[in-house]
């Protein structure tokens, strides 16, 4: 068992497990939900309203800092966690996904990826031995190594030279950030809904060895029964003794049968991105805001919430501030939806340690339940 | 003096006062400035953001209120307090300001005011009475009566009017809302600069007796030394045991100057509009967040300041977030704002205690002083 990751209970029936991973910044609970931070802030949370929700570990993007403000500047003011006014965990992306997602902006070779800014159009190149400085320098927790995500739909021939590149890459990866320092580096899995193909990267990036390992290239379009399955033929590809990580996922019912498959960590905008467009993620299901229905219900969003949202405001104040288009409605929703979340994977972590995970599966992964709305 | 306000100190050199409001929900310490929250909501901030700042008292717009969600919402709805989660004080205006600068959307007749929604387009109609009854229904602690705003620049015959209905319809608001009931009403004193008016207006006004008395029509276009002057010389008009009120007043140097008068109240939106179109105030005067100069600035936005802003975030980072048009930026900026406004009036209110209003006023009344801008 490696030193900064424990499992510390595992389910009887399915892969799920509770642990540890120990970081620089505090220990994350497993499995957990990391609120996405992309340009260093989860968007409309002052860092102590962020700090109040508690979550384990952040996400930020590489790729949206190093344009803006630039890594030189978060370096030189003491760090991302300074700089964010974040104190615990936080994992980096590392930028590939946005720049693959550039599409005709972008060109690859062997060496890396050029590409042009969004935001200038200067360009830009981003190679394996820079992805990892780029994080290093950040000091974050995590760093993620640059993969290839090829462009869906891909032929087989273009997953197989994705997942190549990528093994060679992350090999880079790997030699400019060894192992032993304050920063993690986790190796990223593609190869699509290849298993095959699925099962090369992972044992490649298993050869190299890193400190965690993720699932890439899931959520990108496919249905999500196909994802479930392949996400839990999956997982047991990777090491018992390292976290696991599914990026970009998901619905409240696409992580529990990812947890039940044994995977750890999981990053979404769902719920961020919902509370900007006025949906709730709650324990009776999705709550529109700008229905007629709650114009004068005085009762809070969720009725089993304990969230600041849920103890201050009715949905006939929501649904006002809504209506109005009222900033402070973006506050109060994103509190509500990350809270939400969070409880989510305390709950799941207690069920796995307790015993009642199978239970709590069935409940949440029925059809009609909550969170499983994307707007 | 009245059972429901006391001056508890008084300046020696200027007719400056401190004094308390008590009202239904909770003594209002003055000098002191109501953040506005016209739609229910401090824009940007949560209702527990509200409560930390802990502002003495919070104006809310009745014109808005009763378009949406309509004052049969939020009576149903337990009144504005519990609808908003604002415990504390609450004045509303009369709406009448909103429908005067509606121009060629609405008549006025001796009987009320008849406009069309900037929403929908309704023909709506305002009276004293209903002005008044709409106030009362939404449970607030202080009223205002509905006077008539000339639009500018006005001839001294259509003062004259303005003025002249402004007093009969004070009498008939009166008359709808008597004494000794939980809301306060406070009559509104006209007549632009012309000081005469302004005699005639405020002593008609007394002679009905409200309250409380506010001075309308001011900060509407005006040199700010002509509003000094005017508010200088109408101040003293208004009874010394009742609280006055200056309505949409202003920047720091117009406060200062106002409370020197003898003013207690104060609203506008300043500070909250500011914050969302990225100026600071702070005590090394104004700071505008898109200026490169702040790009690498570790420092926080105001040295001197406690506020949770200052505290958490830095200037690179309060930057970062406006350039990036991050939501945060918004509560950050306003929270900071607010705390200052806030602390400036308790400065105020110390000084008036402790007999260093003079220096203090000198001090802030300097050129290019903190808060001396509007964007």
């Amino acid at each position: 068992m490696a030193q900064h990751f424990a499992v510390v209970a595992r389910d009887g029936s399915t892969r799920a497990r509770a642990a540890e991973l120990v970081t620089a910044h505090g220990t994350v609970q497993t499995p957990a939900f990391m609120p996405v931070g992309t340009a260093a802030s989860v968007k409309g949370l002052a860092p102590w309203e962020l700090g109040r929700l508690g979550p384990q570990m952040v996400l930020c993007n590489t790729y949206h800092l190093s344009l803006r403000p630039g890594v030189d500047a978060i370096e030189g003011l003491g760090g991302l966690h300074r700089f964010m006014g974040w104190d615990g965990p936080i994992l980096t992306d590392s930028g590939g996904f946005q720049v693959f997602s550039l599409a005709d902006r972008r060109k690859l070779t062997e060496e890396g990826v050029t590409f042009r800014s969004h935001l200038d159009g200067s360009e830009l190149r981003l190679t394996p031995e820079s992805c990892v400085e780029t994080q290093r320098r950040l000091g974050v927790d995590v760093a993620m190594a640059l993969d290839v995500c090829p462009a869906l739909p891909a032929t087989r021939d273009e997953l197989e030279r994705a997942v190549a590149t990528t093994g060679r890459w992350a090999a880079r990866c790997r030699a400019a950030l060894p192992p032993g320092g304050p920063t993690y580096l986790f190796g990223i899995v593609q190869g699509g809904l290849d298993l095959e193909l699925r099962r090369r990267s992972a044992e490649e990036l298993q050869a190299i060895g890193f400190e965690g390992y993720a699932l890439g290239g899931f959520s990108v379009g496919e249905a999500p029964p196909l994802m479930w399955d392949a996400v839990s033929a999956c997982a047991p590809m990777l090491p018992e003794d390292r976290p696991r990580y599914l990026m970009g996922v998901g619905t409240v019912v696409d992580i529990v049968h990812a947890v039940a498959a044994g995977v750890d960590l999981f990053d979404c905008v769902i719920p961020t991105r919902n509370a900007r467009n006025g949906l709730l993620h709650t324990s009776r299901g999705p709550v529109v805001l700008k229905q007629a229905r709650w114009k004068l219900d005085p009762g809070p969003p969720d009725p089993a919430c304990e969230c600041p949202t849920c103890r201050t405001c009715s949905m006939a104040y929501m649904r006002h501030l809504y209506v109005a288009g009222e900033a402070a409605v973006v506050v109060l929703a994103t509190v509500h939806n990350l809270h939400f979340y969070l409880a989510l994977m305390r709950e799941v972590r207690s069920a796995i340690m307790t015993g009642r995970f199978a239970q709590l599966r069935a409940r949440l992964a029925a059809p009609g339940t909550a969170g499983d709305e994307e707007t």
